[in-house]
């Protein structure tokens, strides 16, 4: 922590400063300059609020030295954690695709999609079987029902499962289902979920909410890390700004920003960044030029009659050509795209 | 719904976009102009999104008509909205404090914090027992200890008690502590909470998330409402802005908007508002002078010490003061403001 | 500025960022800690780039101890600024409030509407004869045909003028006219136009930016003060947030804020800061409560027919209820407002 | 325009709006439903404001179906405008790159520098003679001595120039040697700048305001096309959020939006966008990858010691690998990167 004094600043003033940092546990170095006075304290930060410092009389500014999260952070592990779930590595030098519907709607649905996004290159299925709404009089999921359509759709294709939990007690019924366990952007900031997800042994992948920092957002990894659960995947969906055409503002630079601060792996979902599907497939290029590990694309076999997230659901025939322009994309920063394990049948619409 | 159609658009394309609607249940009125084509929906909206429209050829811009909440809105209910807790109602004539520490610490903590506030004017006791915290090295609260200590020092000096619940699980426990259940700025989209709130019959004081629109904070509520609890109270707290001298913006507007949308009452949280004790007297006053129905401020027996906000917790003295400001002001807008009940003896600090 | 080096920082790394200070001309002062070193730097800050030192290696944060601004600070001037004009006096314990139509558009508009106001209390006619328009085919003000309309209406009633310059080739132009000199908010960073104004010897009002932080606020008005013009007054009106349902969210918090870090006065601009007539009002009361200098507020003698802003003109007869109720509120905190100089003969509308 | 009137409007109500309509020269559309009223009306849009008939009583909400700009607008011209000087252009197949320095400081740093760029595939410099700075205390720039050494280094290596025009009254001084006029984030707005601007018969290079919205943006370049010239680049720069990691939040999803709405050429700032050399190439591949028609990068021959933006400005070796990155990047969308027209001679730094 560094306590700036204002100009005029008493000894008194000083003093008081000094022994508060004492107390709160600081070893304290003054600097007096013709100007001002700067307290420099290192030690135990972390625990302290530093606006107890700025409220005191003659201090100027309060500034802290040091992330208040620390097995998140580059400087606790400098090299990347690349996240193992059988023969699928995230984090490595692979783009790894995860792409399905919205919501799990019906079997053949879910089958139907698994498939196209599969023959298209992605390596893990998405989809919701419990789902957040703003509206209390909206579609909220098939629960259950639709974990098991998810699964045997993964199991149909050879994809992994990602699906998101919406509270603490789900998790034991979807620890049957899902490979991965997905936090949404409104759950961010549910601490106790956080907690219980940092007992599991499942990869969490941590989606940014609507306006965190980036600091809030490693803070929230750091509850699932605390708890021991080491395979935390960060997912930048956009960020809410003034500017209204696009439903968010896809936060292309965190990419970058994350990989400096963070060994954490990083994924990029273009659909809720955009809220658009004709908006999908350039940010998703973006993305993987950026540096980003992975993608979260929603794809339906029927977006015009999709119960939820129609609008930026991509058709499967977008969503292939997607797949092969990031195949041009990937290697100019040294990266690689699953090829197509079957041969193409033209674009679909 | 209304859709605007682009300039150019085929009859083709108009026709898609009528037999969308008609499929959606709407009735439609289509108006053709010299250049534009509009199409107005009336009937089933709410519960489609208008999105699946505007990704239709030829469709320039889709905007709703009708509001996706109901019972939270005054077209549902012309009156205010006045909540009755015992003799103390809520959205009436007189504006309600409602004051006390961030955090139960200690039962002289409270008792002293309880006693220093009622004195001032305040009739409801605040205070947490469950902290939600960005880090998990934070103090996180002393739960149900923390609710007995609460429960003491309201009865002990005729106060009703508002404190945080953060899950679902939590409301049983708290249902014997409190008088009204508060829902924080980052559990507001926290569907599972509120759906199981909707279920209590007790008010339910639902903090603004710190980047939800006025009309996301409503669906909110109408969470709660659905669920068959009427008795809703808004908080705002602050929005999330570029601004970083102060630590959300308080956003004072927010009170004349809602008073027109809802019929719900609004009170305003400046601690948390402004992050700043010295901050906080400013936005209380102007806060009632723009017309909320009460304030939440944080008060602490002893701010230098406490575990937790302590930077943006008054001192007794400067809480006193306030209230005496707030009955001036009060009466502008044809309102009032408890009478301090005993004599004051000084200001304190 | 005070650099925080990396935990793992080489000696050399170290050794660099010194080397950089003291070519910089800074005084260095190095701490060491069992983690980390962090290298205070006092003198000649200002003059430099702090993000210089950022992207040294081994660097991991750098911040500034000093305010970029000097002469608008409080720690140059720590008594308030009162600026005089005539008996006028602006940052004093009378609250001013400058009113009247968005634009000057005829005589007897000009007339009518300036007797409404003075007939309220208002100190100040406030009028435009230069627009800025976001479209070049609105209304772009009546130029020095208006200034003479408003100067007329001004000098009828006992009125100061202050009116927008847009332009540093109008300022002589407008010298004639006007007693204070408007620089409107998308001009807040035109520099051009602020050095020019720093050579004028009349009070300059100058609006916020709508995504100005304080700090570039307050630089701004450094470019005034440093060209000589010590009589600049702030004006808040808004900032641009998520929320979009008022046309901007005014920011009342930058009241004290400013309060705390200069010595200018400030007002605040109700009208454009929400955009709506029926939000002026609880807006304008917020401001007083929270310690604003004086109002700026819309008020046309006929809104509903006005060229320009109507939609946020007040009428005359809500223009006057609104200074009854903040008579009542200004003397909450010690302040006073100008008594109706004659009597009262109904609302009006 | 759309008005929606409240549920419970009265026939009177619905009778005052549409005669507001009818006398503000709309045809009207009357829809009556079974709970509320709409009403369509067609025609004289643009130059009215919708905030007229939001404040009338009965209404709900006002909509405007047409953009407020018009030679801006896609409507207006479907097919690409490819911006040509001499043998560049703008907004076709290739993809430009503008590079030079921040500010132009001498001649051999000019020289170097404007070398460089062209080595690496460069086809403009860029570079300032004239700086507008947020502090008056900031460097400011060489004036005409830097328009020269800019003009010299760039026909030394068969480059273009842009550079930034601040006021109005700099346009005929600039003529003698830019081709291409630079108007900066803070000038967006700069109405009268822009009008001039209009009337020159050189290409504009328009950037967005920190806080513009994209409406905003289109509606400023409409002054400049409604002058008469159709030469308009856009320029993304990044926009303002609550994020500070990074100096702005570089809106990459900007440049889809605008290639739906708009016939405009739009090129990306990375530089600006980020603030920190660090972040540029990965935002320059991700616009690039977005679709952006050119970039405007910051390369300095000596970053170390720039006498502006020396942190975000690039090495030439940093520039030359982030142009071999696009040139692999930009075919995954059918366009192409100047190839180097001299062999490379190793990275450099």
């Amino acid at each position: 922590m560094v306590v700036v004094m204002e100009e005029r600043a008493s000894e008194e003033q000083i003093q008081r400063v000094v022994a508060q940092l004492v107390q709160m546990g600081f070893d304290v170095h003054r600097s007096t300059g013709s100007l001002r006075t700067v307290i420099g304290a290192v030690g135990g930060e972390g625990k302290h609020d530093p606006r107890l410092l700025e409220v005191l009389d003659g201090v100027h500014e309060v500034m802290r030295i040091t992330e208040p999260y620390k097995l998140a952070s580059r400087t606790f592990r400098s090299e990347d954690t690349v996240i193992t779930i059988g023969d699928l590595r995230i984090g490595g030098d692979e783009v790894i695709v995860m792409a399905g519907p919205c919501s799990a709607e019906n079997e053949a649905q879910v089958l139907s999609t698994a498939a196209a996004v599969r023959r298209a290159g992605a390596k893990v299925l998405r989809g919701g079987a419990f789902k957040p709404r703003s509206s209390p009089y909206s579609f909220q999921g098939l629960g259950e029902e639709g974990l098991k359509m998810l699964r045997t759709g993964a199991d149909a294709h050879n994809l992994k499962l990602v699906s998101e939990v919406m509270d603490a007690n789900q998790i034991a019924l979807m620890d049957g289902y899902v490979d991965i366990y997905q936090v949404g952007a409104r759950n961010m900031q549910n601490f106790t979920l956080l907690r219980e997800l940092g007992k599991v042994r499942k990869p969490v992948l941590l989606k940014r909410g609507i306006s965190a920092t980036i600091e809030e957002w490693l803070l929230s990894a750091e509850y699932v890390l605390a708890g021991g659960n080491t395979d935390v995947i960060l997912c930048e969906r956009g960020i809410r700004t003034f500017e209204s055409y696009t439903r968010n503002t896809l936060d292309i630079s965190a990419i970058p920003v994350v990989k400096k601060l963070s060994h954490l792996p990083i994924v990029v979902d273009p659909s809720h960044g955009t809220g658009r599907r004709d908006k999908v497939a350039p940010m998703a290029r973006a993305a993987v030029a950026a540096g980003a590990d992975g993608l979260l694309i929603e794809v339906h076999c029927d977006p015009d009659n999709a119960m939820s997230d129609g609008a930026q659901s991509m058709y499967p025939g977008q969503f292939e050509r997607l797949m092969a322009e990031l195949r041009i994309i990937a290697p100019a920063i040294g990266r690689s795209i699953c090829q197509e394990p079957v041969a193409r049948r033209g674009w679909g619409q």
